[in-house]
């Protein structure tokens, strides 16, 4: 008998109907002898609703009051699947963040998981019935209602999992697990069966849109065993485990691609000491991320600097940068939005040279200007021109041997 | 400074409109130097939103889960109402059931309030906030949350100002006020200024739909002034309060029918001991609640059983009463669902011999035949044929000095 937490996203859960079928699939992982904790987001489409009702009201909505709203919507859900449950003729109980006693910080909107309290979840499990449990939700010490922020529900689901010591969790969701890269662009795209959490640690934070990368961080630290896999086929999805339960890793697992950043570049900004931080602390201030910097020294005492940020954040940053560019003595500062960052992860990298410019290689074969380029010990990421996009993607997931089936490559 | 509860129902707080202006109205309050708990309810129609989708599921609805998804209704409307008073420039902060501790027992879809702690509630009244907390729902020893049933949030309102030593608790509802009888059909009908318990908790009992009879009874308890008035407009509405506040009461207060009965009756049972449970614990075992019942002896060992059920109850009643009055020797089961119960409710009846006769003497003289009749020290009811409604309310209405102000009448 083995214990599995298993979650299910808003589109799994968005009808009536679609609640019956999730209980009718948990029947059966009772009838196979297991213990089963079901972690359930809110009905697709209700927390959109409830969002625009606090808008209607307040302008900038009080944070606590808005936990307190959104938290209905993963509560209707766990109630109706518990009666599903109960009327396909098990035994289920639905349990809120507060009665588990799922404790976080108290950052509304964005709280921190600090603890969870597993025995009553245990009893009930050890009475044979399903748990459903509220995702996304949370209680602090004093009792306030939290959420946990985007993708709180996966990372609900991998908490809880660490916390009873399940031996898998699995994220149910609407595509059939973790590809190659993405199948809409490239055809060649396949399923992987296996990858590390690096690995997908990577992918989530490049753009692979299936796991929330936060939830993949805890799954990593708590070596929850964590199984992505469709609601609506029996299919075995993408494992995500240790790096040593992996007996030969892929020199590259994976392409992504990310079209949600521009790019922008301080010309000319006299090269003294603190310069960086004098652009860049305004930009924080203001609460907005920047991914890749590179600084290019163009001649003596004058240097470049380059960098990217969300591309719905390009037209205040600009805004901002035309006054910092005045005060530093810069010369001018340009932008470009039509820009696509595409990556390549694979953990094999660690033990292999020469994958950066076997990519740079492809990439120029093919006619593409890299404008910028960052490394990790596991990734290599290229910023290039949109347009690009597909025909970077197929021509390195060729290239990379990843239209093949799932083995090894050899050593080129 | 005084303490004052208020309680506005589903429409009343219907739209994000209409709790900006509830918002409104509370800030008033404020603002003449009053401390306030503001009790809400769902959004008018989404518990039987949220009833549709568990039917959707389970046949039955086990009652544990139906509260767990019941009572995210009113868990919006309080995070949403904390919202507005926050826009409109005041504090607030909204409390669940189980936060406040509204303690209950564990009778799911019907709980009843044990204990409800109050230091929670004060210290942010005391703080400056207005208060808002989730009506019709609290919490079990256990943790469970449970609601409270039909206007359980009037129930929470009035338990909430006895628990808190409220000076009032104000029902913001759709009508003005307690009417004298119902102005749909008697256009003399005049709004109730002052009215005792005992005479609402008669009119509330005998279909006057304004007040739940169970709140009625717990402000009566506790003795909480209650005030039943318009979300509307400004005007004062109806208090309901202890009868020593009424300087001179009424001989009649207000005028009730209810159509929601139908009458049956088992002719020539043998009249022997023991024959009203075999006829009436049936019915009880059914869940079937009578409420007048009339035994006539007919003739030597034989009597005439008749009473009255809800008629939503009807057709069950008579399928359960064919077999039992064969087995019982019956002669036979008649029943009429085209029946109306008038009722006169009034204090001033304890001390004035006659009113019953003289409600007999008007029907008579408007040619209305009288099928049964009950009394108690403060009302006096009878079964007519439904078709007299009508005449029957506007003959007492006038007859009892209704029609004139609110002044007492002469004695006749």
């Amino acid at each position: 008998m083995s214990l599995i937490v298993c979650k299910f996203g808003g589109t799994s859960v968005g009808s009536t109907e679609k609640i019956k079928n999730v209980a009718q699939r948990i029947l059966k992982y009772q009838e196979q002898g297991h213990q089963v904790v079901v972690v359930l987001s809110a009905m697709s489409g209700q927390t959109d609703k409830l969002l625009g009702m606090a808008a209607d009201v307040q302008e900038i909505p009080d944070l606590r009051e808005m936990d307190m709203l959104l938290s209905t919507g993963e509560q209707v859900t766990i109630a109706l699947f518990a009666m599903a449950v109960k009327a396909a003729g098990s035994d289920a109980v639905s349990l809120l963040g507060d009665q588990v006693r799922i404790q976080t910080d108290a950052m509304h909107t964005k709280a921190r998981i600090n603890k969870i309290d597993t025995e009553l979840i245990q009893s009930h499990l050890d009475a044979g019935k399903v748990v459903t449990i509220a995702g996304f939700q949370g209680v602090t010490l004093k009792g306030d209602i939290t959420t946990l922020g985007r993708g709180g529900s996966d990372t609900t689901a991998v908490a809880l999992a660490a916390a009873l010591h399940a031996d898998a969790c699995e994220i149910f969701t609407d595509v059939e697990g973790v590809f190659t890269t993405d199948p809409n662009i490239c055809n060649k795209a396949r399923k992987i069966d296996m990858i590390t959490y690096d690995e997908m640690l990577e992918l989530a934070s490049l753009g692979a849109k299936v796991l929330e990368i936060r939830s993949v961080g805890l799954a990593k630290r708590y070596r929850v065993p964590l199984h992505v896999r469709s609601t609506f086929t029996e299919n075995e999805g993408t494992w995500v485990v240790e790096e040593d339960k992996i007996m030969e890793s892929m020199l590259v697992s994976g392409i992504t691609y990310n079209k949600n950043e521009a790019r922008i570049t301080v010309k000319k900004v006299p090269d003294q000491p603190g310069i960086a931080s004098k652009i860049f602390l305004p930009i924080s201030d203001a609460g907005i991320l920047v991914d890749m910097i590179i600084q290019n020294t163009r001649e003596s005492h004058m240097t470049d600097m380059t960098f990217t940020v969300m591309r719905n954040d390009y037209a205040r940053t600009m805004e901002l940068l035309k006054k910092v560019a005045r005060d530093i003595g810069a010369e001018s500062v340009t932008g470009d939005e039509s820009i696509v960052k595409i990556s390549i992860v694979g953990v094999g990298m660690r033990n292999h040279s020469g994958i950066a410019s076997t990519m740079f290689q492809i990439m120029a074969n093919e006619g593409i200007n890299l404008m910028m380029i960052s490394t990790s010990e596991i990734k290599v990421s290229c910023v290039i021109e949109e347009k690009y996009t597909e025909l970077a993607v197929r021509a390195l997931h060729s290239a990379f041997a990843l239209d093949k089936d799932n083995m090894p490559t050899e050593e080129e």
